[in-house]
């Protein structure tokens, strides 16, 4: 079981676009900041916004800030925006098959095996969705977002 | 994010045979009651006997049966004996990467995403390991536990 490596991306650049004052940061800047691949990256910040995460102006003053305050977007929504909703088990109805098999009459209700690893997915999720981009940023040492502004922010920060 | 699909090849083999007195099944009895190919479910079995899951002995009365009563074997004792038990998440370091690095010094304690993504994983662990085999045959209708004795059991689960 592995997320992609693109999740640590999506991470980072949402958590440095909330360290800013609300000003568009381009695809090339994230990039050089964050030592990462412009087209690669770009498809990633094309998932966020997708997701609701981001929103993208176009123009030479233009590129992504977050899409809401950073209180409403939680480390869940970033995650799932790059890897996808879906539950990392899959029950594919094994209780049907073979020698076994129990009646399909009988497998109307989803099996024990899958209610079970469904609660395990829906704690990671809440355990996720129980972190917000703000309270990521509040962690940080206060040199840190002063020096996000300075490298990242078109004024400098100022 | 994909667990693999023996996964559930595993939960069922490990609830099957918790369902028997005891006595050993063999990999080919286990394929054909659940209609799973021989040579791939042979691998998964073995895969539960180094995690001490299962114990395995050979002969022609040889087979499987479970290493330790199911009371004391979870869930994630099964998923990770398939899986491994590697965080899905990998932290590769962004934040010392790219114009925005921060100082190594700086980096000694792990990150903050690192952190949040390790605890929503062990939210998962600990939800499945909240759950053991013999619970999961506790929630099955008492004919299932009969038929499974029924049709596994060389003596016929008389
Ligand atoms: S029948 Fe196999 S997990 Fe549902
Ligand atoms: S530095 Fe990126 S997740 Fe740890």
């Amino acid at each position: 079981m592995k997320l992609p490596e693109s999740t640590e991306w999506a991470l980072h650049c949402t958590t440095a676009l909330a360290q800013l004052g609300g000003e568009p940061v381009s695809t090339s800047q994230l990039a050089e900041h964050f030592g990462l691949p412009v087209p690669y990256l770009a498809k990633q910040l094309a998932h966020l916004v997708k997701a609701g995460v981001l929103s993208g102006t176009t123009g030479p003053r233009g590129g992504f800030r977050l899409a809401l305050p950073a209180t409403r977007i939680t480390v869940l929504d970033i995650v799932e925006a790059i890897d996808g909703r879906g539950d990392p088990y899959q029950c594919r109805e094994i209780r049907q098959q073979g020698r076994g098999a129990v009646p399909a009459a009988d497998c109307l209700e989803p099996c024990v095996l899958a209610t079970t690893m469904r609660a395990a997915h829906e704690a990671w999720r809440a355990s996720l969705a129980a972190v917000t981009v703000a309270e990521l940023v509040g962690t940080l040492p206060p040199e840190i977002p002063q020096r996000t502004r300075r490298l990242l922010s078109r004024g400098g920060g100022e």
